[in-house]
C-alpha cells in the first residue's frame, strides 16, 4: 500500500503547490492514501472549511492539525462535520472534533490516522503516549486497521523519536511535524515502523519557518513586535514522506523523502518512479 | 576552499566513527578546514582534554561546543589552553575560553569560527545576534577572514533560520546544531551563505537523540527518572555539511549533506567525489 | 475544626523549627489536623522515611510533596507503606504511592488530602483540574469528607488562583506551595474555600528560596554551575495557613497566615490566641 | 525619606483606587516619592499616554513597566517624551524610552528608578544583573542618588530574591512585580536594602491575576481560547510597599506592606500613622 504524508501546508504558497502537484502525484505514483497536515494552511494560522475541502479535492484522504488547530475560530464548528479532519488526540475530553479517524483508502484498506501534540516546550496537555496507546489497543494494526499513520506534532526531536520507538512495530508510520524543516533521518525502525523526525513544511523556505523574514528577524533583534507574521509568498517546496507498506503486516517496506519545488534539494521516491 | 562541518559527536560510538573516517575524508576530499561540534563527546555530556586532542588528531581544525560545554568540569580549566576549542560566544563576560577563534586552515587561509547559543527554550544568555554582529564587524569576511563558520546551537528552527538570514552574505556558512537530527534543508541562501537548520549528531541513531532508548522512554512514560542517560552503543552515523567556498568572495559555491555509516541514508558531496 | 497547613520544609533548618514549635502549636491552638509539605525536607531535595516519621512525630497528620517527590530515591519504595504521605495526584497511572488520602483527624473527622502539580513552567503531567475533579466527585465534602485540603504545587499564581476558584465551595482549603515565598492574599473565596496563592517555605529566608545565596547568585551571574545547592543554615521561619472550618459545611470560617521565627514578620491567628 | 511603591495597576478598577486613594496617602503619609507599576493599566495590557498622565496626576513620581510595556502600540512613541516612564532596562540597545531615570522627589532628593525584566520563564533579554550593575556603578547610592528604587519584574521568586541579595546595600529597595500576588516576605536585608518578592497587583483580587475568572478557567480546563481576557470589574486592592530610608545612607530604615480596599486583609505602615 502506498502512503504519502505531506507536512504543514503554510499559507497560499503552500496550498498552491498542493493543488498543482498532488493530483499528479496521486496518479503517477498510484497513491492509496494521502495525509496532509493543514494546521498552517489559512494564512499560516489554522484552517478554514473551504481550505479543508480544497485539500481533499487535491487528493488528501485525511487532514491533520496541531497547535494551530483553532487559530481560525470556525474550525471549532466545522470540524464536527469534517470527518477526515483529525485534531490532536490529547486535547481534553469534550474538545470538538476527533483525534483519531478510521478512513477508507483508495484501495479499500482501512487506515487509522491520529494526530498527537508533544508536551515539551508546548502547551500542557494530556499524555500523548498514553493517549495513542489506548487508541492503538482499540484498533490494532492488522486486526482492525490495515495501516496506522501517526502525526506527532512536537517541538523536540527527543519526544518525536521516543514516540517512534514507542510505536515501533505497532504503527505503519510515525512522522513528526511542527518544526517546518524536513529532517534527513527517514528510515524504517527495527520493528518495521517508518519514521522521520520531521517531514518539514510545505511552504516557502526562503523565510523563517514559512513566515516572511522581516518580522521574525525584527522580533529576534528587537524583542518587540513590529507587525503581524505573514507567510512568505515565494514558491513553495512540497515536503513529505513516501511509505510503501507490506500488505501482510501493515508495516513499512520502503521509505523515502519527498521534496518538490522551491528552494530545497529535490527528492522523490525512486521505488515509485514510473 | 573546502570546509566540512561535523555535528555533535555523541559518546564513544560517535568518537569512533570520527577517528575511523575523518582522516580518510580529509585526504580523499582534500579538505582545507574541518570543524567538529564536540559538546557531547564525553559519554554524551561535555568534553575532556583528551577527547579534544583526539578530535584534532583525527583532522578537526576547530572544535565547537554548546549547552553541554561544562558538563565535564575540567573543560573550565583546559579550555584556556585549548586554542581551537570554541565555546558559545554569548556567555557572560569572564567565562573561561573563547567564543570565537581565527584559525589557520591547511591551505593557509584564515577561518573565523564561532559558536552561538540560541535562547528560545534554552538557558537565558546574552543576545547571540548582537554578539555575532560585533565579532563579524571586527573580523569581516574577505577583509580579515577568508571564511567564516558559524555554529548556531539552538533548539528551534526559527531561531536558527533567523540567524542564517541575519548573516546571509556575511558568513560562509551558518549551521545549526543541538537537535541531533540532520535536516534536509541544506542550501545556499540568496546572499551566498551556506545554511542547514541542523547538521545532526554524529552518533548512534537507533536511540533517542543519541541516548539508549530505555531511559528516555521511561521518562516520557513515567515522568520519574529511572537511571542515568547512557549513549547508544550501536554504530554511529557521521553527519555533517560539506561546503565549498569561492576563494574570491569567501561565500558558498557548493553545499551538500554528509551522512556516513549507521542507520541513516548515506550522502556524500558529489562535487568532491574523486 | 482547626487545620494548619505548613509550607515546604527546607532542610535541617526547616525540620528543626517544625520539631521545636509544632508540638506546642498543636497543643496551644488545639489543632485537629496538620498538613506539612515535605518535598524539600531532606537537604532541600525530597524526603526520606526517617524524616517522614519525624514530621509525623512532630504533629503532622499528613505530609504532601511536589516536583521534588523522588529526589531521594528511597521515596519510590517507602511511599507504598507511608499511608499519610501524599504525592502529586496527576502523575501517570502506576506511580508509586497515593495522590489522595482520607485521613482521620484528632477529632475523629475524615480529612481528604490531595497534592496536585501545576503544569505551567513545570514538567508535563496530566491535567490537575480533571484529576482533582474526579477525586472530589468520588469523595465530596460533607458526604464523604469532613474537610478537604488541596495542596496545589505550582509555579504560577494564575494556575493556583484558577484552582482556588475551580474548587471554591467544594474544598475546605486550597493552598499553593512551591515558590517558597508566602503570599499575603490569604482569604476566604466567595464560595467558602480558604485560599492563599502560596503558603511559603518553612526554612531560612536569608537565602534564595531556601538555598545558601552563593551558588544561586553564581548561576544567575555566570550561567555555569559552581557547586551544589545547599540549604541555608540560618534560623527558619515556620510558614503556613491557619484555617478554622465550619463543622456543618466543611467550608472555611476563619483564615489567617502563620509566620513564626526567622527573618519574616511574625503572624499568628488572632482567633486561636489563648 | 518616605517612599511608596505601588504594584501593577490592572485596568479600570486598579486605576480607580489609585485615583481615589493615592492623593490622600501622599498627603497623610507625607510621601516624598511614589513609584507605580503601570504595565497593566490599560485594560490589563500596557499603558496609554492618557493613563500615564493620570497616574502622575494622582501622585506618582515615576511609572515602571514590564513584559506588557508595548501592548498599547502608542507606548513606543509617547515613551520618548514621557520622562518619568521607565521601561525595562535590559531591552536591546535602541529600544524607545529609558530603562533608568533620575527623578527629583518632593523633598528635592534625587531618586534613581529602574525597571528590570527577569529571564526565567520569560522572554529572552540581556542579563538584568549585568545591566543594573552598570547603572548603579554609574550612579551610586549616596554619591549620585539619594535613593535607588529597583522594580524587578520577574516570574520566579528565585530570580527576584537573587536580585535582592545582589543589590543588598547598594539599593534602597528592590521589589518584585509581575506575579500579581503580594508576598509576605517584606523585610530589610542584612545590607540595608528593603525587599519584597512581589508587591502584588493593584486590581480586583476576586479574579485570576486580575482577569475576570471565566476565560482563565476556560483555558486551564479546555486549553482552547474562548474569548479575550478582561480585567475584573470588582473593587480593587491597592497593594504596595512602604519604605522609609535613612537620609544619611539612603538605605532602608523601616518597611511595611500596604494593602488598601478590596478582598485582601488590610495593611498600612504603623510607623506613618498620624
Ligand atoms: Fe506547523
Ligand atoms: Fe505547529
Ligand atoms: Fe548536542
Ligand atoms: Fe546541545
Ligand atoms: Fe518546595
Ligand atoms: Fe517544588
Ligand atoms: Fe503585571
Ligand atoms: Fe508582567
Amino acid at each position: 500500500m502506498r502512503i504519502l504524508f505531506i507536512g504543514d501546508v503554510v499559507g497560499r504558497s503552500g496550498r498552491a503547490i498542493v493543488a498543482e502537484r498532488l493530483p499528479g502525484l496521486v496518479r503517477d505514483w498510484r497513491l492509496d492514501f494521502v495525509v496532509v497536515n493543514g494546521e498552517n494552511a489559512a494564512g499560516g494560522f489554522g484552517i478554514t472549511e473551504l481550505i479543508y475541502h480544497d485539500l481533499l479535492a487535491a487528493g488528501a484522504d485525511a487532514v491533520t492539525l496541531g497547535n494551530h488547530s483553532w487559530d481560525q475560530r470556525e474550525a471549532l464548528v466545522f470540524i464536527e462535520r469534517a470527518e477526515k479532519l483529525v485534531r490532536p488526540l490529547n486535547y481534553p475530553p469534550g474538545t470538538p472534533g476527533r483525534g483519531v479517524a478510521l478512513v477508507e483508502a483508495r484501495n479499500g484498506a482501512r487506515v487509522l490516522v491520529t494526530n498527537l501534540l508533544g508536551r515539551v516546550f508546548m502547551d500542557p496537555l494530556d499524555d500523548p503516549f498514553a493517549a495513542v496507546e489506548r487508541e492503538i489497543a482499540a484498533c490494532p494494526l492488522r486486526d482492525a486497521a490495515d495501516a496506522i499513520v501517526v502525526d506527532m506534532h512536537a517541538e523536540t526531536t527527543s519526544e518525536k523519536q521516543a514516540m517512534g520507538h514507542f510505536l515501533d512495530g505497532r504503527a505503519s508510520l510515525v512522522v513528526g511535524t511542527h518544526t517546518h524543516a524536513p529532517t534527513a533521518d527517514h528510515r524504517i525502525l527495527p520493528g518495521g515502523t517508518a519514521f522521520m523526525s520531521d517531514v518539514g513544511m510545505t511552504g516557502d523556505y526562503d523565510t523563517v519557518i514559512g513566515m516572511a523574514k522581516d518580522e521574525p528577524l525584527n522580533r529576534f533583534l528587537r524583542r518587540i513586535p513590529g507587525g503581524r507574521f505573514e507567510p512568505g509568498g515565494g514558491p513553495a517546496t512540497l515536503c513529505g514522506l513516501a511509505v510503501e507498506t507490506d500488505d501482510e503486516t501493515g508495516l513499512a517496506a520502503k521509505v523515502a523523502p519527498v521534496r518538490i519545488g522551491g528552494a530545497l534539494e529535490p527528492a522523490v521516491p525512486a521505488f515509485w518512479a514510473a
